[in-house]
């Protein structure tokens, strides 16, 4: 028998952390940190070049945590490995320039986009990789575990036990494997209460968090799926009623994830009108994985919605949201619960559709929101936007998009790109090639950062038709159909005419007169809200809206 | 403004989940139901076609809460829609037969499998569908939320705090789509504490759960993982041999999945052995996703090993995996925790490779574990044994499989199919058409039960060879190249020897010759332990195995 690894010992990982913990020590009152005590606390328990997760969300920002690492000694900590979801806050590149932080593993960059291309021309940083957010907690589990997490909540009690609420976001992913792999995990809430009966509800166990700290002010959430209906232009209705009819009404689609743009904020918007006006209801759009978008309110007051499970909360929408429990996650408190990882399941593997929109589209559908000079990463689009090869169950939706007779044939996934021809600005849509080639060129990344890849993409939505490339027969068709949809872009002026007239009639593509949307009726009339004000009207008052988005 | 639906009452669900814990109030005591009263509880919440799961997991079973809801009265309580990740108990499939349940959403069907197709033929049953484990789970926060939620701890505090440690398994899947939607969720345990401090720690809060039974007996744990290394061959030595040399070192394998298979516990075993000749240690094989297998031991002791994440436990590993929190996942208490959600999470996204065995492959590289009379069902299968097309992240196994100089060419998941020619009893395991075709095509299921599909596979392993499907140019090659790795079976012999000659010097497929792979090698002595003796000796004496596998 081979020998063993002598004297070899198997509970380093459970030492180191009771020696950060024993450093910790002069500082913490048990689990609890004192406020102005943290950036001492950090410098005391950190060791240079250590893993550090720091809960940067889509929504939610552990920023009093991420602030005062920024501000720890950069003699003392050093060299960290950041693996932050969500690069949102400035603080979050600071790290890198005080050389608290060198290397960054991350899935979307939003406001920091640019800095972080600049960080890296300029050395300042090293990118691991750019993921989509749950393929980003898989591998906390395999081969990033962490040494730290960093993450915020509403509420904690003095043994560790927290409310997330409806924020409760990507905390839970983060949190398990930092607690049971001997990692530190370090909790900002807005308030610390005596009684563990004052928390609402717990959301993760004391059990699993060593530390809490009060945060000098609540922690930062953006209202990023807010969109103001007074924004919505009559393409985007028309857009939008060519969804219903050619995609939505056509497929079954029953199940679904919709993103941020002012385009699907136009179908949530017509469903209670042109949806009704087709006996839609019942039929389509019953259940939804998104979050609580406010342009949602006037299809769940109408009864369209039957279920709606979310990876965030938004802001303004929690009274709504806990008023409306026999749609929304709540828990026995009343307040809602949100959960990113389940949700992105949710999105990846049960539901019929995704729709989204992006930035560049090139000749064969790839997709890409990296344009040069902004490395924006991808948040979970990859994730919801492929079709998930280990699904096994079928919908009507889903077997629809099955083109063969072949009995080992399955079905697809439905992922729609829902575009103008032109963005704001006048800069073209589809293009001959993404920034995002460029990019991955000159900054050395082994992969072109492509959002979405043309062979997962089945419906092209432009104000121009819809292309039903899961129809295509080959490249060079699907290339056909794109450059049809495109409008006068480089790749729409390709188009052959009478290829376009064939490829109508065979049903490849379809413009709005063949599927029954007239564009005289695409009017903002058609929206069932037409402002922030109708919004909070449909809600019985219950929504409350941001300042920014209170103008009326 | 279209007005809203008049008079709606949006907290139905919150109102029928008080209305059952009304009916429970007189025979619980608080959240604590006598294990006596269990039936009667049951009928008093339950109501007819209300939807049910039942933690029937791949491990551990909810077995007392199963057999008591096999004895309610048919009467008071029927049609219900059940949902069992894995339907492994007699009392799951009684329930049909009583007609207490109707509907069976399912991922796995091992013993039950034959009882489930009789079932079916006879009208007792309607099955929704076979999913793998993950996509049931995120139907539970769409369209399949549960009224009802039965699970199984090892201890709970009479506030229900739930302590479930190694055996987590699907447990907070389960019961977080209850406990935020209005459902209602009842946990049985081994033990009840006074003391919450007597709770090793806390994996599911109390505030998700609302009743807790004392059961009749310690939940029912099958050790599934558990593999007699007396059994192991010397062809899985040799095949062993070959994915080391052929697979694992040529590709740069870091993190991987393992089945359950004697081939894959041979590829283990002879890590400490001919992988130690070859040099490989730290450079393959260091991330796992897998259950506690015992034949892992003897890599583990030697180093190989940097991290296990797991699915569930093994029955009789919990000694020697808490002695190793280096390696596995451990809590603050020292002992294991599992989750199937986040593993399978892990083994889609986060590792290199998944190798697995099936019973039939068809020509086209197609398999399924499904075969006559028999509804066996998937598992976690599909979800690793696919090409994840929303994972952007690169390693250097996942770049290896690009094989062209497109700039958006993207790499590959490794999917390795690991079998020898004919199975036990001589029946062929490639074969013209799998059974699965059939199956459906009789039970008129809208989608044959395949397993993983061929487009899917990069390898295929055989006693004859490997077949690097991924350099496949077409179907065709494909074909040809399944087909000289088949041996003696029907479409092995299809193959052209001339067209195996060239695939050989093309380097599609690899004999062990091509591979320095000697046969005279592949001999039992390669093993590092040969029976359990030698892996409990192995283990310092912390594995304990499960009586029926004490045979020394």
């Amino acid at each position: 028998m081979t020998s063993t690894t002598p004297g070899r010992q198997w509970n380093t990982r459970r030492e180191a952390k009771a020696r950060r913990k024993q450093q910790g020590a002069a500082i913490a009152q048990g689990k609890r940190i004192p406020t102005g005590d943290i950036v001492a606390f950090l410098e005391a328990v950190l060791l240079p070049g250590d893993r550090v997760v720091v809960e940067g969300n889509n929504q939610k920002q552990a920023d009093f945590l991420s602030r005062s690492l920024a501000q720890v000694s950069p003699g003392r900590v050093n060299g960290l490995h950041m693996i932050i979801p969500s690069v949102s806050r400035v603080e979050h590149l600071d790290l890198f320039e005080r050389g608290i932080a060198r290397k960054l593993d991350f899935s979307y960059a939003g406001a920091q986009s640019i800095r972080i291309s600049q960080f890296l021309e300029d050395g300042l940083l090293e990118v691991g990789a750019i993921h989509t957010y749950i393929e980003l907690y898989a591998r906390l589990y395999v081969d990033l575990v962490p040494n730290v997490v960093l993450i915020a909540g509403y509420k904690a009690d003095r043994d560790g036990n927290l409310y997330t609420g409806p924020s409760t976001e990507d905390t839970p992913a983060l949190v398990e494997a930092a607690a049971f792999r001997d990692g530190l995990v370090i909790a900002q809430v807005n308030e610390i209460v005596d009684d563990p009966a004052d928390l609402p509800r717990v959301d993760v166990p004391g059990s699993w968090v060593d530390y809490v700290v009060q945060a000098d002010q609540p922690f930062f959430c953006e209202p990023l799926f807010t969109r103001d209906p007074r924004l919505i232009k009559p393409v985007h209705v028309l857009m939008a009623m060519m969804a219903i009819r050619g995609i939505y009404e056509r497929h079954q689609v029953q199940s679904l994830n919709h993103g941020i743009g002012f385009n699907t904020a136009a179908i949530e918007l017509i469903l209670p009108t042109y949806g009704e006006s087709l006996g839609l209801k019942g039929k389509i759009c019953k259940y939804w994985t998104l979050n609580p978008h406010p342009t949602l309110i006037p299809a769940i007051e109408t009864g369209w919605v039957e279920s709606v499970h979310s990876f965030g909360s938004e802001l303004g929408m929690e009274p709504y949201v806990a008023a409306r429990p026999d749609i929304f996650f709540t828990g026995a408190d009343g307040s809602m619960r949100s959960n990113r990882a389940f949700c992105q399941l949710a999105g990846q593997y049960a539901v019929d559709l995704f729709i989204g929109s992006t930035l560049q589209i090139d000749g064969d559908g790839h997709s890409s929101t990296v344009t040069r000079g902004r490395l924006s990463g991808f948040g979970g689009a990859p994730n919801m936007g492929h079709n998930p090869g280990g699904r096994r169950h079928p919908t009507p939706a889903w077997l629809d998009l099955i083109e063969t007779d072949d009995p080992l044939a399955r079905g697809r996934k439905l992922v729609v790109q829902m575009v103008e021809t032109f963005q704001a600005g006048g800069k073209p849509t589809f293009v001959e090639s993404m920034d995002a080639v460029d990019v991955a060129r000159e900054s050395g990344m082994p992969l072109a950062p492509v959002m979405i890849y043309g062979d997962d993409v089945t419906h092209v939505l432009t104000e121009e038709g819809i292309a039903y490339l899961y129809k295509a027969q080959s490249i060079e068709e699907r290339r056909r159909m794109i450059a049809a949809v495109a409008g006068v872009t480089p790749i729409g002026l390709k188009h052959d005419p009478a290829q376009t007239r064939r490829m109508r009639s065979d049903g490849l593509i379809a413009l709005p007169e063949d599927l029954g949307v007239q564009r005289s009726q695409a009017t903002r009339s058609l929206l069932a809200a037409r402002s922030m004000a109708d919004l909070v009207e449909w809600s019985g008052g219950l929504y409350a809206p941001p300042a920014r988005f209170r103008s009326w």
